[in-house]
């Protein structure tokens, strides 16, 4: 069954791609890729970077049940999994990848029939309307979804722009057709989750309203307004909290075309009269700073009724990204990796209202003075090899990003940068200050566009925050101890690497023109404190039994010590194995205290070929089996560097080999195709580094460590002009290894490139054999 | 035990009043008065029309017990009653006068020891501290209140600014004095009214925040931003929600010092050592708008930490408004009038950050453009007296206060005028839309400053709008039917009366330059059909029992049906007794209707002389025995103008005797000196038009009913440089029956004044006698 939907749905996918240009390579997009069991992505419509992510939403578990986590509603991060049977609705926001979650705001279903609540499938009581919907109807491509809803028998066309999301739904005759607009529907919901919502009619074609959540985002606004393409006849409200007090209110019904509603657990009804395939569209401005401004958003980027040109609009957006890199390699791989291109340009989001406000961290509204103000920054994951991806292809978007953090920086009553967070929230998840690894990587690759000093001063103030966690210990002892803070070994080592990339951002600093001699001074000294810092690692690294491992405030190692299983015991989402590979910032040190080479290339290659038994493997969060090789975890990032550390030995081929064998089974043109959470973008930013040859195994240093490429050639445009041409030349498809590289016909003498010699451009020739 | 209180307080006052400039005005403010038993007054810190009113809160009984109205709230709408035993804190926000309330936000009150909650008084738990306070220590004049609590022993000194508290606290030595900050305090509070708070620490001595609030104000934001004289040690917070769900937030202990919290229930405390005296003082800054808007505010307003100058402006910022009506008349007489003209000029509040940006009633920020904003517009109460006092002697206000009333219009979803706006939010309490008559008084007068056409747009979409109650059905019957709606018949008056003003504010547009001949031309045509509306007092007249009484949609009248026992059957704050004299725009045709002159006369004068029995009494609302005459009941508002109809018959000495005895005896200078509620300034206009001899009866027109003066003279500045000097001759104090008037030197044919003649200024003497 889930076998037959997929190739149907592929089927369709390939059909309407005939429609395109034949250059188009929006047509290798498939936004079904993840979107069934662990990838969480979502199949909706976006723009790039867009802040409004306009998507179905298959099913909306709660996240708790009687106060109690539900472990269910994890499959429901973005909101989606394919093999579902019913859709519930179509929401404006949506995470891409993420393992925990949150948004799912100003859901709209088109109904036909009596109001009646829907009971819900498999007794769960989530969510007011459900119909089952045809799934070879179903088609997605970059900034556009369809699909026919079965039980009331309407088509839904989905397009959206930066702060906007359009609808096109085509009705069957009714004189009962109605669009539900539900302020209550979330994804990660639970009762009380909406603090408060409300809606206001302004005409007969033109609502605005707002809510209020709480949950990972612990104060999030959203603002929106609605316009309607034919006006309503009638409306009415349900408010189902029935503990709200009235008040006054109370003289009016306020059920039945009465034009506000304020209340935690609102729905709303537009009743129409519908002809046989007429068409009713909507469209949705989003804000966070106010319904005044959801409404600007609205008539800045949707003027008029144009659907189509809408969607073409969206395209071009998208086409327009994904031309800077032209593949040339099989249909399948172009699918990939288009699609891969695509994930990673969804997050970091565009967060501010078209007149540069936004709602900043301290949930005050503030307004961008010369940035563009971005949200969704999941550093844990994505400092690894998105944002050297956008550091790459992006410098206007990364100072703009680092501009946002800063903002953050400064709004934040813990002075410090972000961990993770989303719309004007620190969430908080994961651990590590990877915002100073962007920043400094940033920097040390030249971006400027922000003022250097504050971010110094953010980075150092952040890293000797003692709200956060470990920190007071870790300057204390040089480690985190496990006795008093979980997870331990891991931030610590986190920690390490982070403090180094805060060493070169100080270095780059002192080195920098247009500050003081006074800064310079500093930042030198700052540099030394920081390089110091970064060799903690040291620090739980145990060779006798040649692992990190975590350790007690005494100083004493944590007993037992199981290296395969440490998840959760002094580690985070990895365990030992995974994570003593975790000093990127001093491979040849890791290597010295792994016992030197040969022992460490042994080691390595265990870690592909040992096989994790069902126990082990059930403690690794967030992965499918195929994300696994060996104890080697793809699905978790902590990995991702792994594969290429064989090139700082004198085997190197492994990495090609290991590369190459991620990249060709774990990345598949399949609903099911990732094996782990994308995690907004840094799974697929893995793979179009990696498809392209090369790796960012150290951000905040300007290497890049060469890999195998999978694309026949590419040509990158860097921007002012500059455009890199890859070659690869080999026999057949099996020839994977290296023979050489050359770079403007120099042959490079270690698998390594400079971030300064590839920005200049020019060509970039793998020659590859069969070992 | 009450008496004793009232005398050592009065002496208090008095004494402090002695180091003030002799010609000073606020040294007759007793802002005690009216804050025992029904006044709903406040005794703390306000200025002139300011958003603040800093003032003790001797309770907050809850609203709501397990859902159900708790009736003992009804004392605590102002949070303090004189004779109670204990002060919970202090808070920044308060009603003057009202029978519903809300507000008491952001309260702050100082402790020494353990933060354990106090139980409470009494088994309510309602508010986490509490002490007894030394009566004697209390002292309250125009913005400044004094206290000094007695368990922790701390004096307690508050003053204002219009939008800033200012707290003086003067600790006994201890190393655990703490100050509390309780963000779930509140007046009319119930578990779940405050929907979301906020608390952030910027620094060790400045601190922000914000809250939510539903309840009588159903979407309520209060910001606030604190600065404290002397930095805190340490602070913590309190988060007494245990169902909030707190997501990764949870790695933080953010109990202890740590520099933010969301939640529902929230309290902080902030901890110093304090030396024997020592002073610590907090300013608070106000704002509806956002955090970074009341911190500036605060900057604009307080901006060093001289409490005494803050003080001292506000006293002379009530001096200066004092000092426009200066009086002669007894002592005693003059504390009653200054301290009426006092509660006069608090509400309508300003309701806008120093920036002119406020909230609007569709929760949306705006900025006020070329007016300033007000809110608390109680205004079935005020149209009566407190805003024909405005018009008269504040038109730049007045025409402030229409335009806050255009805005309101304007992004109400409703399209109505203010019914009982407060903060942003429309509350709908009691009847009528009663905008309209203060606009059209303004618009009589003369008040400019507005737009005319828009008001009357804005008059007549709300005289016709549908949603409010009974419009419709008013509209096609030509009254209100009591089987559809309750009140009916109170509503019908009042409706046709507001209709009446309705067809003034039209005919003064037709007639208005500055406006077009197609707007003359609909202003005249909307004259003519209001005034034909004004007209249906008849419909609910029954002249066979000589009431109204109400009348069901057939037609019939409802039974049974006994004058004094429909309160609540028809009539709202009274009843048909009370009622039936509600014909201010048409008195001629009033008498006629109760069969001629002399019955009329008879018919009036029962109502003053008739005995109330106890179970009629016990149906009056908001009123004490002493604020009955027979069946006149002055504590409500459809009364107010009923003493001086006699002007309208052969026997105006009856409405002089009349006024004479509400003004001695139910107005005194005593904690329990108000009758009934002050109803923001209601009671307390009324009173000052009274004592110097004229009252509004039906504002609208510019016509003012001669009464019997209580001063013996008075100079009232017009501004413009007029001046209006009373002069009351008399030969004993029981010389309460005019002789003769007479204006700049011409005797006065009938017992009524003109406005216009009135604003020119002059000389109104008038001539009292024994008869």
């Amino acid at each position: 069954m889930k076998i037959n939907l997929l190739i149907i749905s592929s089927l369709f996918f390939i059909l309407s791609s005939f429609a395109q240009h034949p250059d188009s390579l929006t047509r290798y997009v498939n936004p079904f890729i993840g979107t069934q069991e662990m990838g969480h992505t979502f199949p909706g419509a976006v723009v790039p970077f867009g802040f409004v992510q306009l998507s179905p939403d298959t099913d909306t578990i709660p996240f708790s049940i009687n106060g109690k986590y539900n472990p269910e509603v994890y499959r429901y991060c973005a909101g989606y999994q394919y093999d579902d049977p019913t859709i519930v609705g179509f929401s404006h926001t949506h995470f891409s990848g993420t393992g925990h979650s949150d948004l799912g705001d100003i859901l709209l279903m088109p109904i036909v029939g009596n109001l009646q609540l829907n009971p819900g499938v498999s007794g769960n009581p989530a969510s007011g309307y459900r119909s089952s919907y045809d799934k070879s109807s179903e088609m997605a491509a970059p900034g556009f979804y369809r699909v026919h809803l079965d039980e009331p028998g309407i088509d839904v066309e989905l397009t959206a722009t930066i702060r906007c999301g359009f609808h096109r739904y085509t009705f069957p005759k009714s004189d009962s057709s109605h669009i539900i607009l539900d302020l209550d529907h979330g994804i990660y919901n639970y009762n009380g989750k909406v603090r408060w919502a409300y809606i206001k009619v302004i005409s007969d074609s033109l609502v605005t309203g707002y809510r209020i959540t709480s949950g990972w985002g612990r104060t999030r606004y959203i603002y929106f307004a609605m316009a309607f393409s034919k006006s309503f006849t009638s409306y009415g409200f349900q408010d189902e909290d029935p503990l709200s007090y009235k008040g006054f209110w109370r003289k009016f019904n306020q059920q039945d075309n009465f034009p506000e509603l304020a209340g935690k657990k609102i729905r709303a009804h537009f009743d129409f009269s519908t002809a046989s395939g007429e068409e009713i569209l909507v469209k949705v401005g989003l804000s966070a700073v106010s319904m005044a401004g959801a409404l600007d958003n609205l008539r800045a980027e949707i003027p008029s009724w144009d659907f189509d040109a809408t969607r073409r609009k969206a395209n071009r957006a998208w086409e327009g990204e994904l031309q800077r890199i032209r593949i040339e390699a099989s249909e399948e791989q172009k699918v990939i990796f288009y699609t891969a291109l695509y994930h990673t340009l969804i997050h970091p989001s565009i967060y501010q209202d078209v007149s540069g406000k936004y709602r900043g961290i301290d949930t005050d509204v503030h307004q961008a003075y010369g940035f563009t103000n971005y949200t969704v920054f999941s550093l844990w994951d994505t400092y690894r090899a998105l944002h050297p991806f956008l550091t790459l292809m992006y410098p206007a978007r990364t100072s703009d990003m680092v501009n946002s953090m800063l903002a953050h920086f400064d709004q934040s009553p813990e002075k410090m940068l972000p961990v993770w967070s989303h719309h004007g929230n620190e969430n908080w998840c994961m651990i590590g200050y990877h915002g100073v690894p962007v920043i400094a990587d940033a920097m040390v690759k030249g971006i400027r566009g922000f003022d250097a000093s504050k971010a110094l001063n953010a980075c150092i103030t952040t890293a000797t925050n003692k709200h956060y966690t470990g920190v007071t210990e870790y300057m204390e002892l040089g480690f985190v101890p496990e006795d008093k803070i979980s997870n331990s070994a891991s931030i610590t080592l986190e920690y390490a690497y982070d403090d180094f990339t805060l060493a070169q951002l100080s270095d780059a600093v002192a080195k920098k023109g247009m500050v003081t001699d006074m800064v310079k001074l500093y930042a030198f000294g700052k540099g030394e404190v920081f390089m110091k810092r970064s060799e903690n690692f040291r620090n739980v690294f145990d060779t006798t039994v040649g692992f990190v491992r975590p350790r007690n405030s005494d100083g004493s190692w944590k007993e037992p010590f199981d290296p395969l299983n440490t998840h959760g015991q002094g580690f985070i989402e990895g365990n030992s194995w995974n994570y003593s590979y975790y000093i990127p910032q001093d491979v040849p040190a890791m290597i010295q205290l792994m016992g030197g080479e040969d022992r460490f290339i042994q080691h390595l290659d265990s870690l592909f070929t040992m096989h994790l038994d069902d126990a082990h493997f059930a403690e690794t969060e967030d992965v499918t089996r195929v994300g696994l090789i060996g104890n080697y975890v793809h699905g978790n990032e902590p990995s991702h560097h792994v594969p290429y550390l064989y090139n700082w030995t004198s085997q190197p081929w492994k990495t090609q080999e290991r590369v190459q064998q991620i990249c060709q089974t774990m990345y598949r043109n399949a609903s099911d195709g990732l094996c782990g959470n994308d995690d907004c973008g840094q799974m697929s930013a893995w793979y179009i580094f990696s498809a392209l040859g090369f790796y960012p195994v150290c951000p905040g240093t300007t290497q890049y460590a060469i890999g195998s490429p999978m694309v026949r050639e590419a040509s990158i445009s860097l921007g002012k002009g500059k455009t890199l041409i890859l070659k690869v030349n080999r026999q057949h498809e099996e020839d994977i290894y290296i023979q050489s590289v050359e770079f403007n016909g120099v042959n490079l003498d270690a698998p390594f490139l400079e971030h300064a010699e590839l920005l200049k451009g020019g060509t970039l020739i793998f020659n590859l054999g069969p070992k």
